[in-house]
């Protein structure tokens, strides 16, 4: 018997009622928690957020706010090891719960920064840099401003990234001024729920400023109105169910999405084998078939290839993914944990097939995986899967398998036959551009840019400070356009911006002047 | 018999088939027009806007584009007096026409003086100050950048301003190299028409950056991907289902509107009678009343006086109101015209009847008035009609009335109670405040600035350069949260940006430079 997971809600942690789902170990299947629908009634817990919540964010100046948040992320900070060892049932090594505990904290301290440095210490942005007089004698100017959206952002997060996950969609909406309440995926709510234990012990922000649900949210889209937000992370057909909803449409809330991406990487035809652009596209597929089993969002799943470099390419994949040790998180030479949970892993087998209907599989058995330190047969582990497909091939281009799978494919060299074929993957959070060769890379990257809310080029001058192709950065846009959501997220203080009105004001200049 | 009216569609005009719809002067009574659904299939029509006028307007440089675009405001402005007259059968006085078709023109000059001074001479837009640098040696940045869509701008448009309507959400669009398919309302599709037909025979714009369709656009929806947008402005029943169509839902087709809008107009407690602010403010009120015979979407429909100074303003707006002479547009006199047609006028009575549940009509009687050079019988004429609510009136929060109407609703002459009140409206496109309280209006626009796309404040000392509440301007936000339909238009060149796909590139700095 296990606990149920509380919410926090209201001021108080309120455990669950009703049907409880069993959340188990990825690696020993041992029940960790159970997670049901939270006793409560939606319409208070907005209340709380809209007056508790939203009235004490607004009175803070920025300035103050971005203190709050730097509290936030030091008390995470300080406690991430418990944050480690609750991610290791998740199936996570310490690599990548790193990924997404430091990563979470890590990218609260940005935007802190970006609020101390960035704003005013007031609560009013002026967003022209110079107002528009309408007349000869500047009697009556214009000029934007943002303010505080009086709602509640409704930011409903993936299971890969409990903690990033969260703390990216948060920070920006503390720093505007906007009350958050949080929902957890269910199979990692346990790390997103001690996340939030750790930030309300801590006292960094105020009552009301974050509210977190571990279980459905039955009924709570009915009572959101235009001056609340939903942002999700999650499937391109839950995206499609929320961002249809009724109270969404009729009332103009404000929606984002993060869904489906089916994130391409380039190899330019100068990167032969022997150059180190060469070494830096295979290692960058491994690390992105690897790191947290392949379960990012911005996972490489389509890598392109001159055909002429096609072999040498799968053989030094293949070569590389030989050497990954499959195991329990810790165990010893273990690389690469476990996904999610069995659920997970099967819905991953089933997407390797149709993957290989139309491709077929160069390196790994979807069947068979040799795991260290735990019990194959128990855990969801699989091992890394790579395809290889050629110009037919379709599935490559909209089956996201979310676990450690990739799928080479061939182009003929040029920039424009492989803008076209990323073109096919109808738009992605992330792409990358692997060539030391400047007027193919500079072709590629305007060639695909419209399909791409990011584009990374490396080669072997700026590999030594790349952060790599998987990574958001929090000044940086995470999202993308078409499958993948058309949705905006980071982006520096753009996100903050997402929870403010913008409002045009029209006045005399002392007026103008007051407002800001 | 009358012409159905053609569309231009794939570089031809062609005239719809199947059932016609009649189109009347709203003044006579004569049919004008039929308008039936155009002999089209619609995947032809995108695909010749992606490829010829995509590949077309993508080939120009952001100065090239801003050259063709002022070609064609130059072309309109040539012509404006044959639009002045097809504005006549649609119930327009010349001023009314002015503010669509000057104010169409005008846009488009403000959009190619922007695109002009504020873009470069080339395709891409470097979207922040400065790169971000990931390393210590500045190896590997990171900054945004701005280039076209590969898709279509759908832009459908509302009847009361078919050519500003159309330019101002063509103008963004050619600037951002998208191609545009403009769909006229019917009602005054014939002035939309001749007015695409001016800048055709101007051929300022290239093949396929403008089409236009007159009719219904049945099945064009299901067409749409991820790098076409559609940007709508009408009814929020409308907008809420062009929303939540599969595709826009689906493919993350970005998706605009500007719906409903109960716009509010706050007198200050200090504008006693007497005062040069109560003047305006009563000057304001009838100006938005009457103008395009009240159908305008920033039109004032809530009008709230302090409560000690409502007996007075109601005389005044009446006794101001009694001057008004409704007739066509043209004869002698006139300074109010007809709605666009009957339907329109009958629609509004049934509005006024909603909003007389819970407030009272102090001045004009919806059943008659008197009209010059004209038959009150035929033409689709309509008083004024203000009505006065008190603080249990709720009708005049959620309905529209979409013709000369105004219902004024009294306050206890605090910001905190108008600013509650005003928030009663669900979010608006415009809002005013006419006050020489400089802390009374400061206090308010802050307050009610999350609900709005635009705020105006006017005292004595602006007012000689005040553009008019109802009036949006190129360089500020149209569009307003909630109930308005949560859209941003215009607002300088925000407007282009939203038809363009943010990227965040990562390289080393040479690639980086080399982009923008």
């Amino acid at each position: 018997m296990v606990d149920t997971l509380p919410s926090y809600l209201a001021g108080e942690w309120r455990t669950g009622a009703g049907d409880a789902r069993v959340v188990r170990d990825a690696v020993t299947g041992a029940p960790v928690t159970e997670v049901a629908a939270a006793d409560v009634d939606f319409a208070d817990v907005l209340a709380y957020a809209r007056d508790t919540g939203g009235n004490a964010l607004r009175a803070m100046t920025f300035t103050e706010r971005s203190a709050s948040l730097k509290a936030a992320a030091a008390a995470l900070s300080e406690r991430k090891d418990e944050l480690y060892e609750l991610s290791a049932k998740a199936g996570s090594t310490r690599a990548d719960a790193k990924v997404d505990v430091d990563g979470g904290f890590g990218t609260a301290l940005v935007y802190a920064g970006l609020g101390r440095k960035g704003l005013p210490d007031g609560t009013v942005i002026v967003d022209d840099p110079e107002p528009t007089a309408y007349g000869k004698h500047g009697l009556f100017l214009g000029q934007h401003i943002l303010t505080s959206r009086l709602g509640v952002a409704v930011q409903i997060n993936a299971f890969n990234f409990p903690v990033w996950g969260m703390l990216e969609k948060l920070a920006p909406a503390v720093l505007a001024g906007v009350p958050t309440l949080a929902k957890a995926a269910t199979p990692t709510a346990y790390v997103a729920e001690h996340a939030v234990r750790i930030i309300v012990e801590s006292g960094a922000l105020p009552d009301g400023a974050l509210q977190f649900v571990a279980g459905p949210v039955n009924g709570l889209l009915d009572l959101l109105d235009g001056q609340d937000s939903v942002g999700f992370t999650g499937s391109a057909s839950t995206a499609a169910g929320l961002r249809s909803h009724p109270s969404v449409v009729g009332r103009s809330v404000r929606f984002t999405a993060e869904a489906d991406s089916l994130n391409a990487s380039v190899l330019g035809p100068d990167a032969a084998p022997g150059t180190p652009e060469f070494d830096l596209y295979v290692d960058q597929v491994v690390t992105e078939m690897t790191t947290k089993a392949g379960q990012k969002c911005t996972a490489i799943r389509r890598a392109f290839v001159p055909s002429a470099h096609l072999d040498a390419v799968q053989d030094a994949v293949a070569a590389r993914l030989a050497d990954v040790v499959v195991g329990a998180p810790g165990a010893d030479g273990v690389t690469m944990g476990a996904l999610v949970g069995t659920d997970q892993r099967d819905d991953v087998r089933a997407k390797i097939t149709e993957l290989a209907a139309d491709a077929r599989i160069v390196a790994g058995d979807p069947t068979t995986v040799d795991v260290v330190g735990a019990d194959p047969e128990i855990g969801a582990f699989l091992a890394p899967i790579l395809l290889r497909g050629d110009e037919t091939s379709q599935a490559a281009h909209y089956v996201e398998a979310f676990g450690p799978v990739s799928t080479l494919l061939p182009y003929d060299g040029s920039a424009a036959d492989v803008i076209a074929e990323v073109a096919r993957g109808q738009g992605s959070l992330a792409a990358s551009v692997v060539s030391g060769d400047a007027d193919f890379a500079r072709a590629t990257v305007l060639g695909i840019a419209a399909h791409h809310g990011r584009v990374l080029v490396v080669d072997r001058d700026s590999a030594p400070e790349s952060t790599g192709h998987g990574i958001p950065m929090p000044q940086l846009v995470h999202g993308g356009p078409g499958r993948a959501g058309g949705g905006e997220e980071e982006g520096g203080l753009r996100a903050v911006h997402h929870h403010m009105q913008r409002t045009a004001v029209q006045a005399g200049p002392d007026l103008l002047r007051s407002l800001g």
